[in-house]
């Protein structure tokens, strides 16, 4: 592939548009393995004068072992950058995200961390609070693309009464488990979430249910949800056979074949749960989908129905039958797979986005009604994702979906896996209704 | 431009783009001028069962003159296909959406429409209707970018009661005034809003404020609104000198020379309105904006202080003054201008997209705040703009910005102005706290 890609950013145009749009030749993201620390290098925490999370964040990130500094030697090294803007309560304010980025705006290591922290502009108490912390979003995403090497930039939006609850999100979008993460919002709610015992297996005792399981980020993550200590029932279809027994295997787990969009598939799901030894389930990852790409003008009909069936109808019919015989426990998670395109639409896809935006639909519209059950429901909406489907693409999509993002490269089903993960565990107890994308900061949006 | 973009286009991966992204030879738009009917030709009117709006949108079109079929024959043409969705009510039902567009897909002449008219989720019946209402924006936004040909798609959620209230929006978008609106999400709120007395004047007797109107966009914007009826006040800084006076007495209007971001400046406003024979503002636009593009790295502190301080912290503290003071009237608009940087974020631009997405906060967090007052505050966000801005960048930069959306082609300044007076229209009254891009479906997004 670099050889065309490589014709491309050398041609007239190409070129610019690669000054310009900041894809430089893709840098070696890191990722995590077991074992690694949360930053690989030191951490520096600013804020402006009146925040409330920088100094929870600092001692959470100390007792986690992570260096923190507050300022700097001229030519100093930094895994991430961290900035506490609550303090920020109108728009001349904002002058303190300058004062701290720029002169810092070079430390930052390959794949290094931009975290914003703020208050969701609704659970402010003026209007001009709201506003100025409504613009972190510019600089965030603005700062994603302007970085590159890697670098990732999130803006934390933490309701007032959910500063000890960050601790889960902090640990993913500074570890290499968020590599592909990049100019997301994320919101952690009020409230208090509960500490795995053992970060490094923080789903232990959980019973994880991935459907769409025998292969590609649905393999990834039966994979990483056992391997952060998970049981896990890999579902897929029948003829899915030795892959998913493959996956099952290499998972610890237990492979079940299922079509979900049987009219009794809900009903034997139930059954299959409930006779089990956990009677019930933890986290459900609906990744199960499917695509049949076709302008809607020649378009048949079974390509819509079963598009919207697969990949939307089925999850809402699970999660019903699921949640009515109260078998997804306290404290479960819920995770949708969404996808760029449910976000901003694409060209022969009526059938898939259309499902894909109702999946986000799907969350928004559920987390309220789970609001008071300790269950969470979010979703993650891929990008460009390299698997045996996007190997398929003719070779010009393949390497502009490629490299139309902050970070000049497709990511990996792990890095979608990583971010479910994330939901799923138990530190996660306060963010839902979320859409968190996992696309390198594609530069395709609504 | 068109040889350059050709030879992309021919090129081995621009080939494919081009082709993979919709992007054919920019179609000549239909733009709105005095006289023309609001449709250019039959408007095929579909509904799911149990829709609230195919009625009376039905009435209303036909009523303003429009030749409404609910079927047409094979080969018929049309200016647009509206389908009333409100009555979708679970995914399964979204089979309705494939039935209406899949054989009249063709059937569009150059810069149809296409119009979906929804319930906004949040105001739904059920978590079902919310996740089938939500999947809308999957569907227009794709075909937005499949049906090409200056085709625009959009969603429009008329909130229960507000059935009533649709008619600015219905002309907006049927007409050449949306020329290059698409692929956006727009909002309708319930309530009742008055018609204007003469549609083709319906700004007559509203005086209207506009800042930044020596040039572009904002002395487009004067143009508009006096066409529309409305008696301008161009505003621009001191040394705009003739090119304002240029402006305004095109617009049979008046100038008014003023820097903004003067300490003294929103008071010498607020004693400039209240002191003129209308004791008051109808309408004020706040499209004064600058760019001092650098990287943070690169950045000093005068451009992001100057850039914050024109594009936010003055509109804020004019809007603070004038509604304090009571000079914005009863059935008041203010419009602000925002940027698809400020969604998206942009590269070298961290102190201009910081303060376009805080202009979006303003709106967001002021509408709230007016709800009762009888005024409401919206904004746009353009995307490309062929302006004497624009027409300084780069060649290559300027042929992607210009070509990388649903028309493949920039917009012009006039597209932004004629927006501006959707929302300041009396018809508008409902519609308030929303941003709509004007960027001809721009892939880039957030």
């Amino acid at each position: 592939m670099a050889d065309r890609y490589a014709n491309f950013a050398n041609s007239g145009l190409g070129r610019t548009v690669v000054k310009r749009l900041g894809l430089p030749d893709p840098p070696r993201l890191r990722r995590y393995r077991p074992g690694d620390p949360v930053a690989d290098g030191p951490v520096l925490l600013g804020a402006a004068p009146g925040g409330r999370l920088a100094e929870p964040a600092g001692k959470l990130l100390e007792s986690i072992g992570v260096q923190v500094v507050a300022t700097a030697a001229e030519g100093a090294r930094h895994a991430a950058l961290v900035f506490d803007a609550t303090g920020i309560v109108d728009s001349t304010q904002l002058r303190a995200l300058f004062d701290f980025f720029h002169p810092y705006a070079r430390s930052l290591n390959v794949s290094g961390r931009v975290i914003v922290l703020g208050t969701p502009p609704e659970a402010t108490a003026s209007a001009k609070e709201a506003t100025a912390q409504r613009s972190l979003e510019g600089l965030t995403r603005s700062i994603g693309k302007e970085f590159g090497r890697g670098v990732t930039s999130q803006l934390v939006y933490v309701a007032p009464g959910g500063e000890q609850s960050v601790e889960s999100t902090l640990r993913f979008l500074l570890s290499g488990r968020s590599a592909y993460v990049s100019g997301q919002v994320i919101r952690v709610g009020a409230g208090a979430a509960p500490a795995p015992a053992d970060w490094a297996k923080p789903l232990d005792g959980k019973l994880a249910l991935v459907t769409g399981a025998a292969r590609g980020i649905g393999a990834a993550i039966a994979a990483v949800l056992a391997r952060d200590g998970a049981e896990v029932i890999a579902l897929d279809v029948p003829g899915a056979g030795d892959a998913l027994a493959d996956v099952a295997n290499k998972a610890r787990g237990r492979a079940l074949q299922l079509d979900l969009t049987a009219a009794d598939a809900p009903e034997r799901l139930a059954g299959y749960l409930a006779a089990g030894p956990h009677a019930g389930i933890d986290i459900v990852v609906h990744n199960a989908g499917i695509t049949r790409d076709k302008t809607i003008a020649r378009m048949d009909e079974s390509r819509w129905d079963s598009v919207i069936g697969v990949n939307l109808t089925a999850p809402e019919r699970v999660n019903d039958l699921l949640l009515e015989r109260g078998l997804i426990k306290p404290g479960g998670r819920i995770v949708g797979v969404a996808s760029i395109a449910g976000i901003a639409g694409n060209r022969g896809q009526t059938n898939y986005a259309t499902s894909k935006a109702g999946v986000i639909g799907l969350v928004q519209s559920t987390a309220p009604l789970l609001a008071g059950k300790d269950i969470t429901i979010n979703a993650v909406a891929p990008g460009f994702i390299e698997t045996a489907m996007t190997a398929k693409m003719p070779l010009g999509l393949r390497e502009a979906g490629r490299r139309l993002n902050s970070m000049s490269q497709g990511g990996l089903p792990i890095d979608v896996a990583e971010t479910i993960a994330w939901y799923a565990s138990p530190g996660s107890a306060t963010i839902s209704g979320t859409v968190v994308r996992v696309c390198g900061q594609s530069l395709l949006g609504a």
